[in-house]
């Protein structure tokens, strides 16, 4: 079912200080901040030949991650992200098998503009799963 | 200095049960596990398209991931590593910078047969690092 790993994301207090980190000590090429006031994260991303990490920071007072980098001050990995084919079918899929989807269970248009669901951690090794339909 | 996103490393307590969540229920492909009794840990590899997921397992009684899958019982990510052309040059940038590197800063042969060094969480977005040369 899954395919390539579209991402690994790293949330941050401090979005300079962790574009700093990846652009000037690991000499990465970093996108410019992309603000999703609808998804409550700023978000740069790192463009490595194969892959993609994304530093994300809190934007606005409800954003999702606000919790996450309260404890976890320095940051940390928040999700791992795997494309799909078909978000419903792997869905129903997972569901089937009894893996928990997040929210409402409908995707959702994600950070690239495509239809994402995010699976319940605890269903995948204390790893908060994205799938993401390409 | 970076380069491809070479894995990332997820730490459980059974590896039969992380075999069975990427291979049964992502419908990903896995190898056999793999006993390092040199890194106290056993290793699947999930080969993705693009790139890998090692799920670890500690083995034997001086597990260097003892304490994080006692503290992390669902499992959880472990580390990120990154592909570099010369690890010696990057280590010595990365020291120059005032980057931490975990151990002696020899590189050792890790899990691919290859020259690894690990760079210190707090000084990479609270992330452990990994750098292989390859």
């Amino acid at each position: 079912m899954i395919g390539r790993l579209n991402h690994v994301a790293i949330a941050v207090r401090d979005l300079d200080a962790a574009c700093a980190v990846y652009r000037d000590t690991l000499g990465a090429k970093i996108s410019e901040p992309l603000p999703q006031p609808e998804h409550g994260v700023t978000v740069v991303f790192v463009e490595l030949p194969n892959s993609k990490v994304e530093l994300m920071a809190p934007l606005g007072a409800d954003s999702p991650i606000a919790s996450f980098v309260e404890r976890n001050p320095a940051g940390g990995v928040h999700h791992v992200c795997y494309e799909v084919d078909d978000i419903l079918a792997a869905r129903d899929t997972l569901k089937a098998q009894g893996a928990r989807v997040l929210g409402t269970g409908e995707p959702r248009i994600g950070a690239h503009g495509k239809p994402v669901l995010f699976l319940h951690p605890k269903d995948f090794l204390g790893t908060l799963t994205e799938l993401e339909q390409v």
